[in-house]
């Protein structure tokens, strides 16, 4: 089959066969598809739409691109998370050891930040030594030996997903739901899972801003992982300001191990609420728990004896990373970072925080990437306890900007004005942290 | 301006502005637009549609990426005709020495063949020695000695068309009407025309089969190049059946010089007629003659006062070829070619030629194109002198394949009942050749 007769097809709004999609997708892993081709097709599909069927191929095609984990001679449900991305946005960190300590397996592959998110494999190498990098044997025997594995997607992994989504990065062709839907699911179906918990986030610093957009793409990506038997369940999650106190990669670690170790200050207490909530869906979808609440006492027990800080630490360990880190989180920290206060021009009532901004200036401080191929300087971050609804008054620090020069804060100086909207009106309420269940 | 957020536009069903074509177009030819980023813009612009103001923005830009030729030194009226593409279409060939005879200047830049129709530089390439690849000096110095020259697209004109058509060729973006436009039109345009009369084929054999999408391209034609200032007048011609006798790079050479000689016989008749016809247009367009009339009068007296052949023979004496192939045009044709009739099975009127199917069969035996690196073989044809309406007994031969060996006939053999629909019928009445006159 050549690939314009596919791409003509698309290109007139007809249904690709499963036949047809399997095809595109030989053609992007053995490359007999050029890239040109391969991003005509995925435009053509973002313009004239895929229907579920199309979808669901596309997903199974992708998923069986690459290698398709089975950990079955492992006697614990295997469960993970995946999150849709936010702006400090570090739950993984806390829940994978937390469910391992309840007694789940968690084999999680996660992804690089790009944009104004962050990603998982960026935060995990803020620790010294710390190996993202493993083989599918390594990751194996992590995951036996200490109920969790935190790993970036090998080459074997979903191939085709790798090579489509950094082309669908470059030409605009990203957020259309049934391409997210394939590329997170056929990478998080490889895992050989029981059960799924997506953390679907909604609001200014996600990647879907509309409620709508969110549950729609909640509703598919729980309706695929079913189709494939496995239980899903989604959280769809507000985004509207910065998850927890910190945003920057060795301060999001920092904030996960003093959750770990039971220090609870500020704003750390809805990353501590979120990964609890994730964590025991998880629990109770693998079958551990019977319910909610059973689930969440299980998961605070583990917390508090300090058999998830533990965990983390013997991970951290096994990784090839300092477990120094969780004694003593301060060791995260680089030292001669400079401070500079984002203050408050007026009195009021914080009536948005835009996080997408945060996450840009982040981003422009090194602390993110721009293109795949960017370097990061993990030191950089941004701290802040303020939330909507806080009364304020002029002259007083809404958040901190931690960088490494005066020169660098000078920088986005101007654009750090527009983290914080003050104004006079009261906001009705607040938006809780949770905004709905799909499952 | 990222590519990206240009892609996003269009792929959104956003009208681009003249800064943001103009950006395309530039990144396109400095490369600093991968393939992949443009094939993607295409596709959306395709499918989205782009307005009567875009598709000039895109004509000026892809125009002005390369050189635009000034020939207003030299005295004649400078006047070109462009033809769509059909099989057996060589007009061309007749054309533009007898348009130069007339006293008009020829700046003629052509194309090369690829799938069923051929190219006027494939067919010239079968003149022994005859050159096509010409510097804009020589180029120039062609048009002043002999009054037309004939060559290929150079590296300087319109240099991003050169890389957008091999992009849409290999991604199904070819058949939108404003696409084709910009591409011929930032082609023609450039050869600092005064005048401009363009063939738009329609039927079996043609780039577009329906009359609407026939007229549709002839009127944007027509309204493109008055927007730049030039002349044009669209000629939509019937390619229900080849034009003339003969098919193939070398046959259909020594059709036009046996034309050029005086020597019409059969179908030959309805390439000179075609061929007087959009001279005539053109020398009227370009001011050499008041009306049709005149100019059909002109351009035949400079027929059969052996002119027209006089000027060819100076051409290609210029253009390195044999001029000695218009003495002796049977010298064009191969030794030791094998003749296959192609016969009726039935008695009954020919009510239909599939020239898109003869067109096919020829590449099929290698006297044309499916990838641009092909080579080609000159020598290898196909030749009838039936018509539509034409009344046939079964065992009658409709046609005669031309080719190396009887194996390579065999290849096509099956292929070849498809050449001619005979049934019992009588069509009400034949197409006339020249369907419809835009101007």
């Amino acid at each position: 089959m050549r690939p314009q007769e596919i791409i003509e097809k698309k290109r007139d709004g007809n249904a690709l066969t499963r036949i047809e999609i399997q095809s595109f997708i030989d053609g992007v892993c053995n490359e007999s598809w050029a890239d040109y081709q391969i991003s005509a097709l995925v435009m053509a599909m973002f313009i004239r739409g895929l229907s579920p069927a199309e979808a669901s191929d596309l997903t199974r095609a992708m998923l069986y691109s690459g290698e398709v984990l089975d950990f079955s001679d492992i006697d614990a449900p295997k469960a993970d998370k995946h999150s849709t991305g936010g702006v400090g946005d570090k739950c993984s960190l806390i829940i994978a050891p937390l469910a391992a300590a309840c007694g789940l397996a968690v084999p999680m592959i996660s992804g690089r930040g790009l944009g104004h998110t962050g990603g998982t494999l960026d935060k995990l190498e803020s620790i010294a030594g710390y190996n993202v990098n493993l083989t599918t044997e390594e990751f194996r025997s992590t995951l036996e030996k200490c109920g969790f594995a935190m790993a970036g997607q090998t080459g074997e992994i979903a191939p085709a997903d790798k090579k489509l989504y950094a082309l669908r990065d470059a030409t605009a062709t990203v957020p259309y739901i049934p391409l997210i839907v394939a590329s997170i699911m056929s990478k998080k179906l490889a895992e050989g899972l029981d059960a799924l918990v997506l953390d679907v986030k909604t609001g200014a610093g996600a990647f879907m801003q509309r409620l709508d957009d969110s549950r729609e793409l909640a509703q598919q990506l729980v309706s695929t992982g079913r189709d494939f038997g496995v239980k899903v369940e989604a959280v769809i999650s507000d985004m509207d300001g910065p998850l927890g106190t910190w945003v920057g990669n060795a301060f999001e670690v920092y904030e996960c191990i003093e959750i770990l170790r039971g220090n609870i200050v500020g704003s750390a207490r809805n990353t501590l609420d979120l990964s609890l909530e994730l964590t025991a869906r998880m629990l109770v979808l693998a079958g551990v728990s019977s319910d909610i609440a059973a689930a969440q006492k299980l998961a605070n027990s583990k917390l508090s004896s300090g058999e998830a800080l533990q965990k983390m630490c013997r991970n951290i360990e096994i990784q090839g990373g300092d477990p120094s880190v969780c004694d003593d989180p301060e060791s995260l920290l680089s030292n001669g970072l400079m401070k500079f206060d984002v203050t408050s021009v007026t009195d009021g009532f914080v009536e948005s925080i835009d996080s997408l901004a945060i996450g840009n200036a982040i981003v422009a401080l090194g602390g993110g990437r721009t293109k795949a191929e960017d370097t990061i300087d993990f030191a950089v971050g941004f701290s802040t306890d303020v939330c909507v609804g806080d009364e304020v008054r002029a002259g007083d620090s809404l958040g901190v900007v931690h960088c490494r020069s005066e020169s660098q804060f000078e920088s986005i100086r101007e654009f750090s004005t527009s983290f914080f909207h003050v104004g006079s009106s009261r906001p009705v309420e607040n938006v809780p942290l949770i905004r709905e269940i799909v499952s």
